[in-house]
């Protein structure tokens, strides 16, 4: 349904306030949630709220949105993230890379004891926003079957980089390790479609197209084989072994049990690109960069050659220029039922 | 056919300082590519040795092997390989963010106008061998469709990182971002088999399964569709752009013409694990994640999972228990050929 930003922000916020955030924490996840279901991530917009309400209410996950400093050198910290939301400690995180990188050229941060951190791609775009080149990686519970697996065994580990640009605005990369997510395996099992070889192995760990399988025990595979499957490995050694988080089965990215602590980990960098060069210049060269990518003769049937980030922002400026966004009944129902189990009666 | 591996050496360090380079250079790229041999990374051994050769007699690479330095900071530097061999220039340059993330804990390395460097695996394991996690990108002449494009459009660009283990040696990912490499299309179009789906378009830029519409103006495509063309575009900016360096359609890798300068692109970045945590627990956690991988349930017909760089090592550590290697009979012939042009008349 068309929902406007303006209301949808005052209710998401108001949320995360009567479930316990300080303003700016609530403004913080509320303004993530927000630009991430204008991009069109609807798996890591609003439908997560309730979720990471639950958290909060049951005390599984901590309100005070405060990090401690574990290791803290010029260009590369490490922080304990208190079990706080993964999106406010990420946020605040990046931004420490930031500053770490306007000083001595690169910021290293890594995160212990956070959760689910949402779209990866928001932190990295925060990076190219102040003119730098940003990475952010997380762990997270295992979904993946690694190559050779006949079930979960890794995290579907997403990964993000992003730069910036002038005329195209910035590149921004965000994907996870699977061929395609578990959402749309199940929608095309519901819609009989047959999936592309190589996504999905069953409960046996045997390679099927039958998209059913995958909620009789299947398993999401990784995209490209042995190149995906490796590339889950590096973000799990980064984000997980490197901040002294958990790994695999270890890691609660949801937690709801208050004697429990969370152990997602995370890694942010970010590059100043103008310590060792012209940003301008650079700039332009990424925009020359994408411009022949999109010039490149077509493919049959190809009407546009896209680059990483260009669809998605695409929506996320229709979205502002509007002032509403096309937002899934079954979403807005879960949030408006999240505000009156917290005593909100207003609707949107 | 068997070779020792003393002799190869001998011979391929003959004739690089027959070629023109010091002893110091010549026994960088000939320990590069004997490593490289020895790994069982066929495409980028002793075959290159000829090429490489070529382009040192034709002037088009130069033989000096200086480097000069042009941005300094304590974390980063971007440096001019001075049309040098892209190997010696890129083992110089990761001694280089060694030495800096040994003072800072983080050293970045670009280098500009440099040429083909080989394996870029052999330049994380010189980081993972000295306790640091490495990163090693580089770009390349044009080889693979962006996502939607009808032929060539960007390089195959390598990526490789690597992490230190105890039991388990090293995690070290080395790939490029095609399905598959070219020289295996074409043998598989020899054999007459058929190409999984997803790994080239034919010359209409068509998906196709006919292993021989490769070598009739097909196009490679990227790894996991459109998530390997946005790693190409990572590393297109990371070691192009942002080294300063020509991109796509304009990179040389192989340059044998004296008058045009070389001008592809690397980026090379070392973590000292040392500044953050314990070294040593790192490699146990690291051998822990392996572990984990390797002891997950096995999916139908198979015998092992492997991480990411354990065939390779398994079969490095065999030929030099053995003192020797099994290399193509038209490498090894290759290679006398290209000695003998030196005036060089020993075989092996």
């Amino acid at each position: 349904m068309k929902v406007e930003i303006l209301k949808i922000k005052k209710l998401a916020k108001t949320i995360f306030e009567k479930a316990g955030l300080s303003p700016d924490d609530a403004d913080i996840i509320t303004e993530v949630l927000t630009e991430t279901e204008a991009r069109g991530v609807f798996t890591h917009g609003f439908i997560r709220l309730p979720r990471y309400v639950d958290c909060l209410l049951s005390g599984g996950i901590k309100k005070d949105g405060t990090y401690e400093t574990l290791v803290d050198t010029p260009s590369w910290s490490v922080l304990d993230g208190n079990n706080n939301l993964g999106i406010v400690i990420s946020y605040k995180a990046t931004s420490l890379a930031i500053r770490k990188a306007a000083e001595t050229g690169i910021g290293v941060v890594n995160v212990r004891h956070s959760h689910h951190f949402g779209a990866a791609g928001y932190y990295t775009s925060m990076c190219a926003d102040k003119s730098m080149a940003g990475f952010a990686m997380s762990n997270g519970d295992v979904l993946l079957a690694a190559t050779g697996a006949k079930n979960r065994s890794i995290g579907n580990n997403p990964f993000s980089f992003a730069f910036p640009a002038n005329k195209y605005g910035k590149i921004v990369y965000d994907i996870a390790m699977s061929h395609t997510s578990d959402q749309k395996v199940i929608k095309m099992a519901k819609d009989n479609l047959p999936l592309p070889e190589g996504w999905i192995i069953d409960k046996n760990g045997k390679p099927t197209t039958d998209a059913s399988e995958y909620e009789k025990g299947g398993t999401l595979l990784p995209f490209g084989g042995y190149k995906g499957y490796g590339m889950a490995m590096m973000v799990e050694t980064l984000a997980g072994i490197l901040s002294g988080s958990a790994t695999t089965k270890n890691v609660h990215a949801w937690n709801t049990d208050p004697n429990v602590g969370g152990n997602v980990g995370h890694f942010f960098m970010a590059l100043d690109l103008s310590k060792t060069g012209d940003v301008n210049a650079f700039r332009d060269k990424t925009d020359a960069l994408i411009e022949e990518m999109k010039n490149s003769p077509k493919a049959e049937g190809v009407s546009e050659i896209y680059f990483p980030g260009e669809i998605e922002a695409a929506k996320s400026a229709l979205c502002r220029q509007r002032g509403w966004m096309d937002i899934a009944d079954s979403t807005v129902e879960a949030v408006i039922s999240s505000g009156e189990k917290l005593g909100l009666k207003a609707g949107l």
